[in-house]
């Protein structure tokens, strides 16, 4: 319907009833069997359209054992974390580069502030499981790693060479990795 | 130390850690034993400082069967809920005064706009929790009765009976049961 | 119009004149020949166009002898006051459940912050009015009473009676006072 | 007391009671015995520092027959009047260089977007007075003649000269009127 | 495209190419061949539609010799420039009517408070040259000069009259400058 | 002076000059004989105090030949900069994983969105430089290679072995380059 009304592009539906403010979609662990070991559910605008304008998300992360959130940003949005599942070591670096790092389990909160680069490792033997609160309806996310390696077109092999202070051959190497 | 910064009323601590970051104290159930049968755990900056500045909270909100988070509002927040356990009629009434009403099971997501009057009741044979989300470090909480019927020092009951269309002695004798 | 610009789900018109900016509808009292004994009339964006992104909006209340504008809310606004006639008990609960009241005459201004629950009562002989400002286009209004008593569809009974205290039929009978 | 908490740089007081959210400032007319013939009185967190972080303020303004007050800008703040007694025109100039000007009577209202220059001109043989309503605690007021032509230290006249394209005399005596 | 989504009045593109971000109509002075003898080449989102939503814009400002960007304000924007040439008296005026000015050469930064009367002139024998950022992507521009003498239609020369304290005809000498 | 009044942490000088709002920092190429090839020069609230509460910065960066500002995000601004002298090949990758890369000559402009990761390359024979301005009078800036291979502590090998799909060893001999 060309003609409805858009809000940060999102539609703003004129007739609304309970189901637009319900999402299902976390009710179920991801599916981890991937490189990272890791699966990230969003209730964001893009799948739960209820939350626009409202100014928060949700998100499910589950972690196989051994399994990683690799360190990322979300350039809109604080996030903060209970852990519902498993053992996992979570941590973010500081605009001072200082790392904060904890060792959280089932029931524990931790808070990773807007647009810092964070991560969580599962450290337990068994699946892990959190609960992801964020203060916008898009949080976005830039995993650093397929940001850098695995953008397209490609960020030149000589920018990241310098910057990582390696050789381009090496940085060909991470990237083939990614393809 | 009456001279570190502060901001928002809250200390700027200079020497933080890991723990300023981390929360401990949604591991475990609230104390339903009382009128409700619910009781919300907050991990907001009064709780847990280390959220100052970054415009995001967490409680836990637990429900004995039969219990309620009876109908209140949030002045500064939108709230996202995420169920962990029970069966919950969860609803908000909109300034169309429209009530959106659901029930909600283990891994459901609901919505509750900045502001609007909501409520959480207990509809399953259990006991029931969630976690919520807040996109403030500071909620504010409005439990509708209380802030109508025991405040200090009180609402005037003529004002009350006007508002409810009952009489005096009608308010007073709910006035009666919050004390 | 449909391919109009909107902003905020309001129209951006093209052809601006004065008189988009100039607003007669608070000249006259409102009818107060009502349940509450007074009535509000909004200068907002939906009234008023004009003020769409301008964050401001207006409202002339009006009371009748003994009337009152019951506890309420706005989510999106505080609500500054001046009173153009009669005397008047206001009032706003803050979360720590404490209330402000104060009785005001003519040129008096007082403050309700963003959010929270308050009321005006007119303690005077004859009428009253007072006209509000407040920080945002689209204030919103719950009133407590029809918000709970009196929404589309009912909140359920019980949860209103275990929230106040009283039984199924005391909140039934309230919920008749209100159709 | 010097250790207390401030906010925006004014106090944020512990022991607060309903008159800290109270001003009788407003009561009277201001002197408009004054080469405007115009005065503002203004109920702002300087004057009454309850509004402080609740972002509203009001001020009342007071014309003198043949009063103005005279074009300025408020750096902080979209500004509604509401008129209670005479007749005004009123204006504001955009950034596209358009003025937008309507006479006003009591009980009308009309609205100057935030920085926008404007100003009231009383029209009729009385008095007259507005109530206006801000959207900031501390709106800010820059009259234009006065910044331009009564600044300390002072403008430089040339630079006042070539942007009014007249002589630095003609600034001068200008200026020699606002000492 | 009528149907294309828009924010904020602009389009809000699909398929976005580098050259979106991109601006290249800095590149070289704007033509100071005018009566202020400067010249304002903008990149906002009226010419630069890429900084939409995001906050930012720049501008590259021209001056003659003698030439000036005369007394102005921006409503949306504080304003930060770089000298990139020349020698330039600046200045802005307080809320609380104190001028603040210095001499600033190449290299230098100073800073205007958003919607604060400022200027620049010209002190150098050669041109002169800033490169200015702002932190909204519309600062909005108020000349003082063509606001009060030169809008239309005209602002009442009586208005003007009073408010600088000379004749009519005074005033009426001045806007004849700016046809 | 311990009992000033501080506003996010910073002092709100009491008696201001014009020389608070100026900086010469800017004046002369920073240091670029280091392993990136380049040098940022901050004139942001922590190098220039007078911007705060204004909520913009600026800064210069200096680019040997072959120098980069290697890919690093800024949390808290968006960034907009101006080619002052060389040839630069600037890029940003989106949350959709799509870079945009320019090449870029004096005069340009071109703009990197809040939170996202960018870097600059001096792709001339030459050094070069440019003009940044940030909407934020603190942006913040987090070098990816050194936040995620040098801090303090260090982020745990295996973490990033896992994100990067290499091995502790390949992960430990890029730490050591920036011991």
């Amino acid at each position: 319907m060309a003609a409805a009304i858009k809000l940060n592009g999102f539609p703003c539906k004129a007739d609304i009833t309970a189901d637009d403010f319900f999402f299902a979609g976390l009710k179920r662990a991801g599916n981890t069997n991937n490189a990272a070991g890791s699966n990230v559910t969003a209730a964001n605008v893009q799948s739960f359209p209820g939350v626009n304008t409202l100014g928060v998300s949700m998100a499910r992360i589950d972690y196989a054992p051994g399994g990683q959130n690799p360190p990322h940003t979300h350039p809109r949005a604080t996030e903060i974390i209970f852990v519902t599942e498993g053992v996992l070591e979570v941590g973010f670096i500081t605009t001072a580069n200082k790392l904060f790092t904890k060792t959280v389990t089932v029931g524990d909160v931790f808070v990773f502030p807007r647009g810092l680069v964070h991560f969580q490792q599962n450290r337990g033997r068994g699946p892990a499981s959190v609960i992801a609160g964020f203060n916008s309806q898009l949080q976005g996310t830039q995993v650093i790693a397929t940001t850098l390696f695995a953008a397209a077109p490609p960020v030149p092999s000589d920018v990241l060479a310098k910057a990582f202070r390696v050789s381009n051959e090496d940085i060909d190497a991470v990237k083939a990795k990614f393809r």
